[in-house]
């Protein structure tokens, strides 16, 4: 089993970037715009789909499995690219003098494949597409996503 | 054991990346302007060192354990961060198309320690400066780095 794991710093309260982990809303503003689906009950399951030029070339989705309030969220992918099945994302969340601190794990990969090397890659833009928004007002979500190579 | 993964396409020769990766004036154009020592000899030792606001703040010794032109590159972390010591550093070069793809690994970590999320997420961000340098002739190496949080 791998993990990517990943950590940024937001200069906003914890309770601003739990709303951007679980709120419709708060998803399409820095992961992909094209995002439905339940985010805010456990149980539910969030559709997350991505697009280049109009054309859909992938799509996750994730079913809620804990929520605990400007602390911690915790998903885990039940369709979507086969090394992404089952494999879980959690988001803890802590408070370091001025900055919100969010531990971010993308976890229980069965193979460090390529695949792996570009979505720990990917990630990270899209942490700071989540600290853009938060900081700035404005995020960066797919389709308007900073491109890391062919694989978008 | 566990390892940083990443992934990033580079519209460029595999030359040009090799020698941004293997030149002190490439390593120094990308990861940090105070970049010295012997870095295109096997056996050399490469000192990377790091500041904020004209004060020190680290610093990582690497060993060049492997050269392979156009395709492969090995560290080895001689001196540095406790969390670094022992730890290396591989990068693979292949050509994809338009792309020079870089898969990039820093293995060994003893354990997933907060720092270890930290060190991910920055070398992503350093990645994107590498691949800025050879796309557009300019990368954002320290001090002028791109900042993600309370530790810089």
């Amino acid at each position: 089993m791998a993990d990517i794991l990943h950590r940024v710093g937001i200069k906003s309260s914890l309770d601003e970037v739990y709303k951007a982990l679980t709120t419709r809303e708060g998803l399409a503003a820095w992961w992909t715009i094209n995002t439905q689906g339940e985010s805010n009950k456990v149980g539910g399951v969030i559709h997350f789909h991505f697009s280049v030029d109009g054309k859909e070339i992938g799509f996750f989705d994730m079913k809620v499995l804990e929520l605990h309030p400007a602390k911690r969220v915790l998903w885990q992918v039940v369709d979507g690219p086969k090394e992404w099945i089952s494999t879980k994302i959690s988001w803890e969340l802590k408070q370091e003098g001025d900055y919100s601190i969010v531990l971010f794990k993308h976890q229980d990969w069965k193979e460090p494949v390529e695949f792996m090397h570009h979505c720990s890659t990917k990630w990270a833009i899209f942490l700071m597409s989540l600290k853009s928004l938060l900081e700035t007002g404005k995020g960066a979500p797919s389709p308007n996503d900073v491109i890391i190579g062919d694989w978008h």
